[in-house]
Parts: structure tokens; sequence; C-alpha cells
């Protein structure tokens, strides 16, 4: 039985006879010599062998084999030590052509997206693509750990609802038996129901569906919503607080443990001490000040929320900001109204680099409230009576938040479409692979 | 601002004037004194208060309240401690009658599940039954604990998909624009991928779609998926050798930090020094032998899978039995058959107090083989093209396994319903709540 070392264990078996199994990464030869790049999980080395010794071998890109032999130090070798090649075993050879070469050292920045998309596994092959993701596990990770610690129950919600939750468009159906349902839009009213089912503070990490028909940068049909909501808060302040705490977290943790990643995407991740909360009617009012730019019924559009990131860069000296006090009309229907001033609300958006990547808020906890909300909306509340009849039986004050995993992902790697942010990305017209 | 304490912090508040915040789980007057257990996410405490300081509050149970007033000593409390109330102010009252009572002792006994699941909010604050899912984050804490330190990458692939995993029925659809998709009945094509695409050893923690008729105890349409799948493996024993490592620190780990839980569900949980392996083909021969039960074809029906338990437990002094080398038959296409005895595979079921809570294997990664494979059973292979060429461009042998979460939950729990470990379960006639 094969006592398999890992790449980045080699180190410390100087000398020692060992077995090491990986793809094959490329192939050199000089004279008599073969150099051999063989890439696992967890790095890539050099085996080093007389051309001859592999001669009755299949040694081709992208196979997948073991080699045994002695770790050698080498100083010309990438990582100062090379596998002097004893044994050989091909395990798998690939049988077509390589579509893309998977060692492409410019990380294939001159194939198509849809090129790198239909060649999925081979793409995500490739040692810079391959950290995409596994930053994105850092952060999936980071997200439980901080809220685990923050006193939050991580639950599992229900992705067949009966109903949608943020409004009846967009919506995916599913033929279930002899009913129609649909695909859940959030786990919205899930999570404010397990509040109110005494767990006061819970955690998803879950997909999410949305049937919007344009097909943009920033966009999935289907995406990793990182959910949150609380109880007993005093009003939305509560719930950005606990995000400019995770966002803290994180970011020092990426800078930790995950600074290769970040440094092999070219970025940096500046700590902020503090996210700064601008009303989003100030915030129109600046881009019509400073960038000339009009904007209709406070809101932004994708420009809007590019120019109030480099309005916040320049004066706060930060990456990060909040919008806060929406229109109640731009918000779902469950959306706390500031009492003082009913037409906007305790809601808010967090935006990162120029991109929306957090919607939340406070949520109405009174019953006859939230039934009003519905009807002014010409909602049928009875359809989500299993919903608001949460709130007939004793409900805190509580809010919550969704961060987009694929939409924070491809902003702290500087990924231009959040596509390349998902491992297998649903869009418009992509269901395959 | 309220600086609310949550009552498991409260010992350490003796003497101090504090805030409390919770749900009023019953009350009690004797003479001009009244009793009030508050219950927040952490626990009971009781406030003790002059009737006549409350009366012109709506005091009910299920209330939502903050009160706030000295901690003392009492022995006669539950806990030793009580709050000793000075103010007392009511968030949310209920505005119905409850249907169900929350502080019901008896944990709902006499109710039928469909009511405890109509109910699901108010069934979930008795705390019996909220305990439940305190369990289940902590089994989905473990889960991706230890294969965290094993080297697993933490993924999430799509549920929307093109063609089915585990065969062509049972599939629900999904509209999905102009297209016909379905949802997945498993990750399992994509986390082979995912394995071929480098990363080796990925884990995910994700809903599963069952479009079963059945409506049984035992299954689910909707149900949470713990999955991994490992690559450079020997054979089917390195994935049960990764389960048993995970089984004996999930148990290690309940009994330690959840030993209240198991206790208050008069659950003991003796951890498994080894798991029996047990071929399928002897396991049908001992349950004609032992119990006179004669079983069709190499599989066991759910009463052969509690009585091979039984035997199991007498004769190996373990609740829990892998079944091991299925038949070719009974087993999905990709399935890694035994190359001595071609007809049996390199399969397992992991059986856990008489229910069948893991499926695993190890699957071909030959490119032939599986074109064969799929050839066989008459299965258009060139629909599952995006799976299938993975394996033309160099594929480790790997295999790898899913544990049904909601199963192993109820298991530990001596659930009888596999209903009861779903927060909003999914069954042939229930969407809602």
């Amino acid at each position: 039985m094969r006592q398999r070392v890992l790449i980045q264990d080699l180190h410390s078996q100087i000398g020692n006879h060992v077995t090491i199994g990986g793809w094959i990464h490329s192939i050199r030869k000089q004279g008599k010599i073969i150099f051999i790049l063989l890439r696992d999980r967890t790095g890539i080395v050099q085996i080093i062998s007389k051309a001859q010794k592999v001669k009755e071998h299949d040694i081709r890109n992208e196979n997948v084999i073991y080699a045994s032999g002695t770790i050698i130090e080498d100083k010309r070798a990438e990582g100062g030590i090379e596998l002097s090649l004893e044994e050989l075993e091909v395990i798998s050879s690939p049988v077509k052509n390589l579509p893309i070469f998977v060692n492409d050292k410019a990380d294939f920045q001159k194939l198509e997206l849809e090129t790198l998309l239909n060649n999925r596994v081979l793409s995500l092959r490739n040692p810079k693509r391959n950290l995409i993701f596994k930053l994105q596990a850092e952060i999936i990770d980071a997200f439980r750990t901080y809220l685990k610690n923050e006193g939050f129950t991580e639950v599992t919600t229900p992705k067949i609802i009966a109903t949608g939750t943020e409004g009846g468009t967009q919506l995916f159906t599913v033929d279930y038996f002899d009913k129609l349902a649909y695909l859940a839009q959030s786990p919205q009213f899930y999570k404010q129901m397990l509040v109110g089912s005494g767990y006061e503070r819970v955690f998803e990490i879950g997909h999410v569906y949305r049937a919007e028909e344009h097909n943009t940068s920033r966009h999935l049909n289907e995406y990793v919503s990182l959910d949150y909501e609380m109880g007993f808060i005093e009003d939305e302040n509560d719930v950005m607080d606990v995000e400019e705490g995770f966002i803290n977290y994180l970011f020092k943790r990426l800078n930790a443990e995950q600074g290769q990643i970040l440094e092999t995407y070219g970025q940096s991740l500046p700590v902020p001490d503090h996210i700064p909360r601008l009303p989003v009617k100030k915030a129109c009012e600046i881009l019509k000040e400073e960038y000339n730019k009009n904007l209709k019924g406070y809101d932004l559009d994708p420009e809007g929320e590019k120019l109030i990131c480099d309005w916040t860069n320049k004066n706060h000296d930060t990456e990060l900001v909040f919008l806060i006090e929406y229109p109640r009309s731009k918000r779902p229907v469950y959306t706390m109204p500031i009492q003082s001033n009913p037409d906007f609300t305790r809601s808010f958006d967090l935006l990162f680099r120029g991109l929306e990547i957090t919607t939340g808020g406070q949520r109405i906890h009174d019953y006859q409230m939230l039934i009003d909300a519905f009807e002014q909306r010409n909602l049928q509340h009875h359809e989500f009576d299993y919903y608001i009849d949460t709130f007939a039986y004793g409900m805190p004050p509580h809010g919550g938040l969704a961060i987009g995993l694929e939409r924070i992902t491809a902003q702290l790697l500087g990924l231009l479409n959040v596509r390349e942010a998902s491992i297998f990305p649903r869009d418009r017209s992509r269901i395959i692979p």
C-alpha cells in the first residue's frame, strides 16, 4: 500500500525515500535528463530522472502518476528540493487532447470566460484559478466561525417554497408532485421565523435563486447567500455592528492566513477601523455635487455605487461604506420604516470596492404593522399566513442581512465577472457543466 | 440603550442590577407575589415581583419582555438564582390564542406530528424540541471541522442541473427560462469533477432533492446531505476510514459538549473503537440463519437493516455497521466494480441503530470503463458529456459518500420520524410552512 506524501510536506523529507502523487504539470527534456513538474493539491515539485528510465511510460501533461524516489536539495529547482525518480506509475492518462493548457502562466487571460467555464475542471487545475475557491472556502469558514462565537446557531431552511419572499416576480417554478412550488429567493421568512422560534440568532449558508432575465457581470441566477438574522436588537445599527465585526475578523484572517492568495491576485486588503454609515439621500447629494450625477428616487445604479465608493475612499480612507435609510418604495414589504420619517426605512446596503455585497435591515416585528404593510402593497397576505402568524405570538425586534458569497469573493480578488467566483455558475443561458 | 444579559451569564451577576430579555415561559401567582419564568436562547430564569407592580402590564405566556432588576440567590428557584423585578417592558404580546403550549413538559408527546409541524415556530420554542437543531448545528460543525483538518476543501455546487445523477427518475423539474432543468439529487457528479479539478478532497453541506412518491418516516423530499469525495485512494476502505474517524470525533465531541442534550433525550452514545465491515452477502446469510428472514438479491429492506444492527450489537458490541460489496445492479452507474468479482461493487452503506445513514463507495475513474458502464445501462452518455469528459483528462482513483443530516440527527436523539429532525420538512404533501 502506497504512503503518499503531500508536496507541501516534502521539505521535512530530505534524504528520505517517498512516494508522491498528482498531475503532471509540465515536462522538459534537457539532453538525457527529463524534468517533470508534479502538481498536487498542496503545491508543485520537480521530479528529475534519466529520460531512458521513463521512456516506457506514457508521460504527458495532466497524466495522473505516482512517483517514488529520494528527496534531494537542489537550489536550482523551485522550492529548493526535488525528487530523484526511482519508480513511476502512471494511473490515468488523457484520452483526448487538452482543450486548454492548465499550466498557462498568464492564467488564461487570453481566453474567453465562456471557454474557461465550458472547461471548468481543467481551468480550475490552473494553480492561480484554483486559489479562488480556496479563498471562498475560507470566507465561508470565517463567516461561520465569527457568528458561532457571537452566539448564532447554524440552520438550514427549505429552498422549495410555496410563496416568494422578495416579491412575486423573479421566481423559478418547480413541479412539486401535484402542486406548483418555487425556489427560494432568500431564506428571509424562515430565518425570521427561527429568530421567533427561540434561536434568536441564526445564520445560514445556502443557495438562493433569482429568475432575473438580465445577464450582467454582477448577476447569477443561483448563488450562495451568507445570511444571518438576530433578535433583541435596538435597531438596524446592531445588525451593521455585527457585520462590521465580521468584516474586521475576515480581513484580518485573510491577511494572516491567505496573504499569498491575495498577493497572487495583486490585492492588498486594508482592515477598516470603522465603516461609515451614509444615508442614501446624502449619497445622492454627493453624487450630484461631486460627480454631476443625477439619480431618481434615492437609489444608486451600478455607476453610482462605484462613484460613491470612490468618494468614500478619498474622504474616509475606506473601501467599504454602508448606505442606510433607503426609501420604503425600494425595499421589501417586511422592512421596518423609520417612525419619525416613515417614507424611509431602517435598511442598509454594504458596498465594497464599488459593488453592493450586502442588503440588510431591521424588520417589522409587529403583527398589525406587518399586515398593514402587506395590504399597502396589495399583497394577498393570507398566502403568507405561515409567515405572518409568527408575529401573532410574541416576536422580538430583529434584523439581519445577506452577503453574496460570489460577489465578496470577486471583490476580494479583483475578478471582473462574478461568474469567475462561482464554481459552476448558473446564468440566463448556462446550466452546464 | 439596554445592555441585555443572557440568562446563562446571570450566575456571575449576583447582587448586580441587570436587564434580561426573552419570552414568558410561565406565570404563577402566590398571594401577592408573582413568579414569572423567562426564557431566552440560553436558558430559563425566575423573575419575582409583587403582583401589584406588574398589574398594569399585559403579562401572558409567550409575551416578549425586557425585565430589569437585581439578581439574588434563592435556593428554591431553579438554577439557584432569580431576578427581583424593578422594571418591566412588554415588547410584543400574542394577538391570537396559542394553538399549542410551548411550556408543555411532556414535549408535545400527545400531539400529532402534523400539529407540531403546522405550528413549527411555537413547537420549536419548547425547550426540549429546541435542542434538536442545536445538536444538528453541532453535527454540521463537527463534519466541517473534522474534514477541514483532513485536508478537505469546502465547496458549493449547483442544485439546478441539466441531467440527473442517480438515474433518471425521482427528479423534480424546474422551469429554467426556455430550458427544462432539474433539482440535483446529489452533488455526486460535481464533487467528482472537483476532485479532478485539483482540489482532490472536497466536502459540501447542501440540500438535495428526491421526488420520491413514498411518504415514510425515513424519507424527505428535500434534505441536507453531508457529502465528501476524495482522490488518490487505494479503494473504498480509505473512504470508510475517514468516516470512521469522523464518527469517532463526532461522538466524542457530542458526549463532551452536548451531553446534556443527549441526556434530555434519554440517549447515551458509546464511541465505537472500530466499525465492522460486513459484506451484504454475509449479512443476508446471517438474516436467514439467525432471523429466518429471506431477502432477494443481496439488498436489505428496512426490517433487515434493523435486524442486522441488532445482530451487530449483540456480536460486535456496536450500534454501527458498514455493509459492503453491494451488487452492481443495486448501485449507480458510476460505482466501481470489484475487478475479481464484477457483479459486486466497491460500495458500502453505514447503518446506525437500524437505519441507513450513509451511502458511499469507490467510483469508476477510467474514461472507457465509465462509458461502457453508461452504455450497459442504456444511458445516453452524451447527455452526461460534461461529467464524463472529466475522466478524459487524467483522473485519480477516488471515492466518497453522503450522510443524511436529518437521519443521523434523528438516530442520535431517538426521534421516530425523520421529519422531526428537519426544521421545515418537505414531504409528499407538505411545502408549508
